[in-house]
């Protein structure tokens, strides 16, 4: 996807925080993680709605849930720099990363994260 | 679907034999009992598929297989009378149906049906 910014503004990344190495490590480690425990949230579940199928509604019941989970979650996890803080924010919102996680990101990145996470906490409500 | 012969000729189905009342009921048992059969061949291997996801590859396996599935048999389950001699002929071809419970279907039905059958069963060869 192309930000509107990135095609009239010569200089499109120029507010976007300079992730450092070690920030990179950590990012990379609390995706990985929190993408492992999704994946691993919807295996159980498929497992649980295969072993209860009865009959062929079941079936494409199955089907439309893995087929949802898969757009879903391709949609989610986006590992771009120009994207993580709201990855992040959309992750802390879920509780599926803790704060823990990202602890040794400077607050160029704490602060968008937060502040995403906060802005879809009250969109809900 | 149109098939060219609709479009072309004013008596596009003059070809097509008649199917009488009790050879309806022969043809939806036969056809719904095949149908009935795949479904369930289908819903165990879901399970079967299912019980030994391992990682995520093995999730989207299974989606794709449910997927695959579902097209392949609302295209071969096609209950109009002007395709059920092909949908029958594929279904002897593939032992889906067993000739006994065509029995009772006139010649007229039974001819192409196994006409069907063979060229599938030559086109295979």
């Amino acid at each position: 996807m192309t930000s509107p910014a990135a095609t009239q503004d010569s200089y499109p990344y120029q507010n976007e925080p300079i992730w450092s190495r070690s920030e990179k490590v950590i990012a990379r480690t609390a995706f990985d993680a929190a993408l492992g425990r999704e994946l691993h949230e919807v295996i159980q579940e498929a497992k649980r709605m295969a072993s209860q199928i009865q009959q062929s509604s079941d079936l494409w019941d199955l089907e439309h849930y893995l087929t949802q989970r898969r757009k879903e979650i391709d949609r989610k996890y986006d590992y771009r720099y120009s994207q993580l803080t709201h990855v992040f924010g959309r992750l802390l919102y879920e509780k599926r990363v803790r704060e823990e996680e990202l602890r040794g990101l400077r607050e160029d990145k704490l602060k968008p994260i937060r502040s995403f996470a906060k802005f879809l906490a009250e969109d809900a409500a």
